[in-house]
């Protein structure tokens, strides 16, 4: 399925070696432990820190400058940028942030974000998504139903679905949020499903979005996907706030 | 003011040089010099081509593919990925298909996605907007207005608008869509003032929405947003069909 997770994670051409290191210091940056307008250690000490050679770390470095992370000033080094520079589009950044202390009030965001555009995404599948589109958001479904109460598999099928609108939707800029959408919702439905533990009612919001896209009920299926997310964004706030 | 567009170019750390060349790469791939799944010409090639060395080519293509435009095969040369691997988000990829043929078909899409985020964002701003993040908004209208039929003023002016209003959201995502809107409404707006030439109606709809903004009307700056979009739309709607 073309929603599978891994398969986004593993697109990227860079060596496992410079990868490790690209998520070693992605981390230490996200989560203040090379604080924002400060320098970065040299590529020098970053190498001989993680064993690697400083072309490996060169790499890393641009990499990391390409996610917004940092910014490499002539003579002076590389420092890390501000976290308003951050490329939250970026699933690797969006990940390390989500797995830091901040991953509650992101998630929040993430959803109005969601708020934003899904329901339009929904609206656009229900006008033109074809035969074969609209199937594959129905298996999603179908494979929500059957995972039952096995949690993997529940979250499997459940990014499958909103992943499956997008692409019904035929608009590009929606298709080109699947990187983003699968990352976000692997945090966020592993929440809501564990505080909520409500999985009748979430198969129930997911079937009537299924059912007026299916019907090609634009209104409706904007709607219904108003009030899954709606109902996503009660059980986030209803969540135990992490220390901060 | 920061949604000066010319920041955005010059915040990456790339050589003059290699943009230059991931530029030239870039729009051969999108404008279909280089077809999808075929394979682009050896770096030792590009080099010679382009007339340098083979290690900016290197940094070029990984740049390309950090973009979604080539994936490497080891042992089998750099390729070209499917159209729907091309990274929308990224400002470069837009532009550089913004400038080829297919322009009007994105940005219908395009703003198909701005009706999903804007309106959402104006009701966010209107929400919990502050002090200084509406004044911005306003400050913005103002140099509109004080544009008159000035179109390059107008135009600077017009997308400050846009990107004052995903600031004062207070969203993250919202603000990192930035770049692209920034991008986008170059283009969008250029064509929508050429077609439409009704300067005053558009001042108009951005004064209204604009003003539901400053008196914290949530629902009003939502539906405001809403209706200048769909002009927008309408606009692009009657616009001459390039030739495909």
């Amino acid at each position: 399925m073309s929603a599978s997770p891994k398969k986004e994670e593993n697109k990227s051409s860079l060596g496992r070696v410079t990868r490790t290191i690209v998520d070693a210091i992605g981390e230490a940056i996200v989560t203040g432990q090379y604080p924002p307008e400060e320098l970065v250690p040299s590529e020098a000490e970053l190498a001989a820190q993680h064993g690697s050679s400083r072309s490996v770390l060169r790499e890393a470095i641009k990499v990391l400058n390409a996610k917004g992370l940092v910014t490499a000033r002539p003579r002076r080094g590389t420092s890390v940028t501000e976290p308003s520079e951050w490329n939250l589009f970026d699933p690797d950044v969006l990940r390390w942030i989500l797995r830091s202390d901040f991953s509650l009030s992101l998630l929040l965001e993430f959803t109005e974000v969601r708020l934003g555009f899904e329901p339009g995404a929904a609206e656009l599948a229900a006008k033109r998504g074809s035969p074969a589109e609209l199937a594959a958001i129905e298996r999603s479904f179908d494979a929500m139903v059957a995972a039952g109460s096995d949690d993997d598999a529940l979250l499997v099928a459940d990014i499958a679905f909103h992943i499956a609108i997008l692409d019904a939707s035929g608009n590009r800029f929606y298709r080109r949020l699947k990187p983003l959408v699968t990352t976000a919702l692997r945090f966020s439905i592993g929440l809501t499903n564990e505080v909520a533990k409500d999985y009748e009612g979430s198969a129930e919001a997911h079937r009537q979005l299924l059912q007026a896209i299916c019907r090609h009920d634009a209104r409706g299926s904007r709607r219904a996907s108003e009030r899954l997310l709606l109902d996503t964004r009660a059980v986030i706030l209803k969540a135990p706030q992490p220390a901060q």
